[in-house]
């Protein structure tokens, strides 16, 4: 087996003998247009605010007093600081290894780095140990309060913030750093005697030494991994004030068959049981995962991709449980299904994976970091309501610089700095672009250059820039909301639609330089109508316009509009309009709705007799236009009401016979 | 002023000046029927059980730790457990001063008060202080942790259960421990020099000491709980990690107009401010209140009564934020809200409250007790789905019989036993009876007794079994759901329609002994819609029979039912049945519905495109029945599924043209 280690701008490179169907490619750049745009500001600005709020948010002076070169308190009482620091690092290294931003020129980056690197050099034990939180505040409770603890958990970010730094630059100080306390790690953990036998409260270990392995070639380190995986499921974390099911220690992995509990774990887990599948050939563990990751697409998704509908615990819902305002999908969970859904569609090469992906990266991720680029969002609700109130504690506020509890800044810089490898892959027998944006990709020697204004415009083009002198074959995905809505031509040929299979239009031929395809995706506003289970949707549409979802915004409409009365027309046309001054340019769609006037039953009791009085008052409602913004975008003008799901006129219940009760028979009086 | 005591089975005897519309009456006693069925089982069993969990769960061996009779860990880590066992004491009280169930015959509780009572003697310090927490576990942090120590809050239910034993049975012992802890209190509290200036961060205080003033006589008592009335609102209370509204320190109680936070203080807090008004005058007070009555009702109050929509912080959610799966509800909340609207009732006079009492009392209260006396719930949703899994903690069950935050139990106990107290009052010219319930009742001289099967049955039968030689006025409540469904007569005459206004029926006349009233409630089952804005609940309806919501339930259906795939038939009439072996003995409502064949987009996706093809699938379902029973009977069965809102066919959105999705345009590709 050969260790992959190599210049790659995003996390799992995996070994020549893993068991996936697709493998990233390193030859990734994006250039241009939507998510260019979004890297930029990643790159210019929010990474480097980062640091200066890991300084004043005290993480930095945290692992100095670990260092012994600082004295004071030690800031925050949450565990888990440390972590924020590494995937800060780690997309840091991301970034030092893109020419893609002007980030990899900055000196001042690697300058950071590497005075980060030498900190955690300082902190770190002898025996290997480094946990700012164990050394300082509980030096005699270490790995003895696993469930909550999180010291395997930052251990694991730690970890791929050094593979990072080592894929991206070839540079090995961190990589020195995160190998002694995976060593000590593997020489404490195990079921051996005098051995801890243990899992963490907290996922993102097994990922990370699945990583480790990659980048090393060390055996252990994916043996270590598996231990993790393995273990888990078995009762060895206290079940806790939330239950077992919360951090996923229930059931064991390869019985599961739906997620359960804190969204983030489960999510970080699943993905460190594909890795484990992909470098073992485990096929239970990919079966497990691909049943979870279906039920939890089929029954615990928010059309945005967003996951977790519960604030007590951070956690996934009952199947259908999806309310809209108390949505919590956290930007965190949106960032661990990315990372998911990605190593499934890697696993597996089904397009299901990829159409997820694009969802959730326009949609329930992107709307946890503005424009900005330095406010984020921790909650992201689907509904605002008339009157809302913000909750107490940071993550109330629709947008803020930083949270108490700030895991989400630190993962939305990371991903956004690693994002074009997840753009592309290869088959084996050529390129396949399973995500549309402007830049070179390459796979089997077939280069090509991609240039889109998607998700504004659905035309994607593509241009080879290099081929090998035999077949090669350029696949792309159909995103399911395009079936049947997309037509394409292959240097200036119509592609029939019996190109497309599943998702993929695979065109395979002797490419010539200059030789162009041409995908054009209808993104024609559309209704969406939600699962018939979920009844906090019922009677609602929603707006999507290609990979985008909208939302009516109180912005877009007359002071005093109260959007919670707004019932949408369905039957009326939806328009779309280019504005290129809006929010740094968007397309808005427009429709037609009416305001109906209240149908009260008393003055104090808002329930009443079922009639017909309510459907015949919203049809005499006055007519009005509503306006539709890309719900990524919601939050970032003046506070107010919010809508993605859209009630239609009529969809309050009424009688066949309008006049009252139906009558009863069958008395007991 | 006089100050009243004497005999009285409830809280809130109000002095000879203070400014109620209606006072109630001491001479109320429930003998049969629904109500003292459910009252014998609490004598019977929850009471003497109460005493058994306030040992096992170690809030006596905690008092004795204070008392320094025993050894040992303080157990438990909430700070009020000494409350539990006040409660407790209360609804011994109340029991002890009530002869309809047999209890103030029971010497043996009498002793388990006494026993109880010494314990508290000897725990208590010199000083008045009492607080087994603040004694045993954190001495040196008495009066500094205001916000989460809850010491004023079990001061004020210690006092409310010398209150209680003071009125029902005329003796002193406990009252000499509650004034001792109140009057430290009073030397304590308040603006002065040296004094410390706070709040409670759960009220319950305030209505307490109206109540020790009222038993006492003593205005210092009263002046206290003004001075905590209104000095909330000011910031005293640090913020916490649920924000300034979590314990209702965000708004000046004069100023606010709206409930918020968490509902058990809110209500709580409220309360206390009808009774300061109620002997102070202070009309400011009554205005704010009946304002967040107002507003809770029409924006924050589930079809059962059920109050407080969010787990996070068991707090009112936004207006309308209704969930059903995810209502919190709290019993204690229910409870709460009984108290206060009772309040509301006696300082106006407004059926309203006596609506809400009726609604909260057969629904969202019931709901939290088991039939058998000894299963309580803590949370009390509206839905349980098809594939539920209780959450972690003991709050996750159905049923349990004792919780780790025990609060709910002893406050059903404590109701339970004043429950007479709550039904009737005199409004100085008779007998206002307002709650329905076999027993006998008297005010001004008229006494009545009251017979009926109520809720099962419609039919109220009051006869007259004494009068003065005068004209009395006898006044009935027709509740807010009969408006226009009910008739009378009285002594054998046709009461018509105008004696009825805002929902009294009032009759005047010289009674005579034998003189019979027969009012007659239409309980036909009824369909009732929800508020347009509750997105939760669109598309759905509920039933309602006379007083009871109602539910369906798994368990009686065929196994394997998808209770939320049932898609209800509201032009079919709704039949009833009476099913004495059911339940104790219930009325059953049945109606059709169809189960449609599942209409899916993709088999990984739920969400698809609008269109007619759900609405055409539901119509062509397979026609069938569902029973529905008394919501507050649901869980007593296997565990299942739960539904009061039962989606209606063609409740899932259809375009005009089902074809397809409508024809956009102006599209910017």
């Amino acid at each position: 087996m050969t260790a992959s280690t190599g210049q790659l701008s995003g996390p799992l490179l995996p070994t020549d003998s893993s068991a996936t169907t697709l493998r990233p490619v390193a030859a990734a750049r994006v250039t241009g247009g939507f998510w260019h745009a979004r890297r930029s500001v990643n790159a210019a600005t929010s990474v480097p605010a980062g640091h200066q709020r890991l300084i004043e948010a005290g993480n930095l002076h945290n692992l100095r007093l670990a260092a012994g070169t600082a004295t004071g308190k030690y800031v925050n009482t949450l565990p888990f600081l440390d972590s924020d620091v590494y995937k800060w690092l780690e997309a840091v290294a991301w970034q030092l290894g893109d020419p893609g931003t002007g980030a990899a020129e900055s000196a001042e980056l690697a300058g950071l780095f590497a005075e980060v690197t030498e900190l955690l050099a300082d902190a770190q034990e002898p025996s290997g140990y480094l946990d700012s939180f164990y050394q300082v505040v509980r030096p005699d409770r270490r790995w003895q309060e696993l469930e909550w603890g999180h010291e395997l958990y930052c251990a694991g970010h730690l970890i791929q913030a050094a593979v990072a730094h080592t894929r991206a630059t070839g540079r090995t100080e961190l990589l020195a750093i995160a190998r002694k306390f995976a060593d000590h790690i593997d020489a404490v953990f195990g079921t051996g005697e005098g051995r801890v036998d243990g899992v963490c409260g907290h996922p993102e270990i097994e990922t990370a030494l699945v990583e480790l392995f990659r980048v090393t070639g060390e055996r252990r380190y994916l043996e270590l991994a598996r231990y993790f995986v393995d273990r888990r499921g078995h009762g060895l974390v206290p079940e806790g004030r939330f239950g077992s099911r919360y951090w996923q220690d229930h059931v064991p992995v390869r019985e599961a068959d739906a997620v359960a509990g804190h969204a983030v774990r489960q999510l970080y887990l699943l993905a460190g049981v594909v890795d484990v599948y992909a470098e073992t050939g485990d096929a239970s563990l990919l079966a497990a995962a691909e049943r979870c990751w279906e039920e939890m697409a089929a029954e615990k998704t928010y059309l945005t991709g967003g996951l977790g509908s519960r604030h007590t615990d951070e956690a996934f819902g009952d199947p259908y449980e999806l309310p809209s305002e108390r949505a919590y999908t956290e930007t965190c969970a949106a960032i661990a299904s990315a990372m998911l859904s990605w190593r499934l569609l890697l696993a597996t090469g089904k397009a299901r994976y990829a159409d997820h992906l694009e969802r959730v990266l326009f949609n329930g991720f992107l709307a946890g970091v503005a424009l900005d680029g330095e406010h984020y969002s921790y909650v992201n609700p689907l509904h605002v309501r008339d009157g809302y109130v913000p909750w107490g504690g940071d993550r109330g506020a629709f947008r803020t610089r930083w949270f108490h509890c700030a895991c989400c800044p630190p993962n939305v810089m990371r991903l956004l700095s690693s994002l074009p490898h997840y753009l592309t892959a290869s088959d084996g027998e050529g390129l396949v672009v399973h995500q549309y944006a402007t830049g070179s990709y390459a796979a089997e020697g077939l280069a090509v250059e991609v240039a889109t204004d998607y998700p504004w415009r659905g035309r994607i083009e593509v241009t080879v820039t290099g081929s090998p002198d035999a077949d090669r074959t350029l696949t792309l995905r159909v995103p399911h909301w395009a079936a049947g809505r997309w037509t394409a031509n292959a240097a200036g040929e119509r592609v029939g639609a019996d190109a497309e299979s599943e998702g993929w239009l695979r065109i395979r031929r002797r490419w010539r330089t200059g030789d162009t395809v041409v995908l054009d995706l209808d993104l024609a506003p559309r209704l969406t109508a939600p699962p018939s289970r979920a009844d906090a949707l019922r009677g609602c549409l929603a707006i999507e316009r290609g990979p985008l979802v909208y939302c009516t915004e109180l912005a877009d409409h007359p002071a005093g509009t109260a959007l919670d009365d707004l019932r949408i027309d369905p039957a009326v046309p939806l328009r779309e309009t280019a504005e290129p001054g809006l929010l740094d340019g968007v397309v808005t769609v427009t429709g037609a709705a009416v305001t109906p006037p209240p149908v009260l039953g008393l003055d104090w009791w808002p329930y009443g007799p079922a009639s017909g009085e309510r459907d015949q008052a919203e049809r005499a409602g006055a007519a009005r236009e509503f306006t539709a913004i890309p719900y990524h975008l919601w939050g970032h003008r003046e506070q107010g009401a919010m809508r993605v799901w859209l009630p239609v006129i009529g969809s309050d219940p009424a009688l066949a016979d309008p006049g009252g009760p139906a009558a009863p028979n069958g008395s007991v009086r």
